[in-house]
């Protein structure tokens, strides 16, 4: 019998994930021709085009395995960055390499402080390992780094910080995260996650890799799935001193990138045309959604990505359902324990126009 | 400071992997104008050409994340295997399924059964999580069923079983197969990893997914990394009961299978004549080697797979390194603690010849 007896107890607290429905069947479900994802915050122009000719070029070699050191990527990132190639790892997203750091780090007994309101992985990372979970709530829509220094306790083991922050769009500042720096003791590792790094504007945003000369109980996280554009191909990195990355290493998996990510990733990095391109668009539109919700008289919170959270007059599941009707999905936060707020990726311009008619239609305004 | 009494004390065991180096470097550091690679077990043809064109339409839109789901290749394969869709879970290469069987089942003081001489892996996703391994000798290059059955305890948590076996290339028997399973307790997972399953020819070889009938502790892996060409892409799949599935989707993470797998997949679903055309030159490329190494006096383990053993008159890494400087890549075993034996991928009937050539002149017969 395959029953809760023989399997991990820690396992009864993960619940299996219910992805939404693919465009397509969201489509054929509502009978719709045309529907709109700003749910996800995936960027809306596509890859670089100068990836997608690279992968189309690779597909017909995929019998071949991956290149398990994903040396190519590696070289051109550590050039990039300033750091040496040993100071990189990649991960099947960045979701895989927060498994990894659960896997190379937590054990039941220790402790893991996290922001209540942030990315759900951190708590299905840690809940994985079974060790246990520290909240601490936002201070104005933000993490509050002060009271996360408090909780630290001899039995700490990880602190994630979200910065840009995963719902709310908002950041640490360089001051604070020095301040923090010099509070967490040396043996407790500090998790920068900056999935949305290159959307960041705030002048006072830290470039964390500098710390890495003062820290080797610090990693960074970054993706290729955002500003990027390559979400379905699965490829994040992590960036952190030697001896935190060889830790690292022993729990990966020896071929978890696949080899179009790969390709597509190392040739974005080249792309610097397409990246300036999504930013244009991305203020933009962040300029155009700002005005058009104060105009709405709605609440938001300003953002350092490209999504906003948004405070609406009403249910935000209702809203969910009934703009999915209407071809235009985007993200309720109800599962964050939020009532009326919604999280909407920054589109191109004719889908945030279709967005906010959209809203207005379920706002009835 | 990051060391080992802040890492999990399981993972000390864990060794950083080495890969092997690509082609493209192995070509630059030898000056060699064409590598063959023939040592893992890769489909020589390639992707199925269907999957390829569809691979390649896919690649513009690789912003969208993807279907978390799986469901176009879930439900294609639900068809073709006549099991419930929900009898199906995916991961990025069986890899993965290897470590989220050990996520959702290993505890550190469960004991895990495996043959001494076979894939890598199961080792790996054991040591992630803490748990005793109890290796059984090989009989006959192959999985002793009866002596496996008499290592269970009342502490044995899970079995695996590489059937064909990587890397002797060997099968256990259907009614070895039912004989056992009646031996295994119904609380043991018992893991058939069935990689090489499309290339058996012996007609004793067992249909689990028929013991799923009967069997809630059954779980069987395949792969789209072997004949259906695209290893490259890590997509693999497990066929078990619902509540067995159910664990294992809760250690999952949301996007595992990137979306250009899940669409190589379900396309080379549909390419029967790319599995019939690899199948002829398999067969046609195995028993070409045989009769070479027979005619070399050489011993070879006769193979249910696309890969055959083969024992050498002199160091396997030695003959290794020669052959690589005439750009031939093989597997040298004696990193499974063989020193005389080395692993060789059947591949086209040029790759075969040449393979011959060079280690006649290894040999230097």
């Amino acid at each position: 019998m395959v029953d809760e007896k023989i399997v991990r107890e820690e396992i009864m607290n993960l619940k299996p994930y219910i992805p939404g429905k693919p465009i397509e069947e969201v489509k054929r479900e509502l009978g719709l021709d045309q529907v709109i994802k700003l749910a996800s915050n995936e960027n809306p122009l596509g890859p670089s085009t100068q990836a997608i000719e690279q992968m189309k070029e690779a597909i017909n070699k995929v019998n071949i395995y991956p290149d398990g050191n994903v040396h190519n990527l590696r070289s051109k990132l550590s050039t990039n960055l300033g750091v040496e190639s040993d100071q990189l790892i990649f991960g099947n997203g960045s979701d895989e390499l927060l498994v990894m750091l659960g896997q190379a780090f937590m054990r039941s007994d220790d402790e893991v402080i996290m922001a209540e309101t942030t990315f759900s992985e951190y708590e299905f990372a840690t809940k994985l390992m079974g060790a246990k979970i520290n909240k601490v709530p936002l201070k104005n829509n933000t993490h509050d780094l002060e009271a996360m220094a408090k909780e630290i306790t001899d039995k700490t083991k990880v602190i994630f910080i979200c910065n840009p922050n995963n719902p709310t769009g908002t950041i640490v500042k360089k001051d604070e995260v020095e301040k923090f720096l010099k509070e967490v003791p040396d043996d407790v590792v500090i998790v920068f996650d900056e999935a949305y790094y290159e959307y960041v504007e705030s002048t006072d945003y830290p470039e964390t890799i500098n710390y890495l000369l003062d820290y080797d109980n610090i990693i960074i996280l970054r993706t290729f799935s955002k500003i990027y554009g390559l979400g379905g191909l699965r490829v994040g990195y992590g960036i952190a001193n030697q001896s935190l990355i060889n830790y690292m290493e022993r729990v990966r998996q020896p071929f978890n990138v696949n080899t179009i990510a790969q390709i597509g990733a190392t040739a974005s990095l080249d792309d610097s045309d397409h990246v300036a391109k999504t930013l244009d668009y991305n203020r933009q539109g962040k300029e155009y959604l700002y005005q058009e919700f104060e105009k709405l008289g709605l609440e938001y919170v300003p953002t350092d990505t490209n999504f906003i959270l948004v405070d609406l007059p009403m249910s935000n599941d209702k809203v969910f359902e009934e703009m999915l009707k209407e071809g235009v999905i985007i993200r309720s936060l109800s599962s964050y324990g939020y009532n009326t707020e919604v999280r909407i990726t920054i589109g191109l311009p004719e889908e945030n126009k279709k967005l906010v008619k959209v809203l207005k239609d379920v706002l009835g305004v």
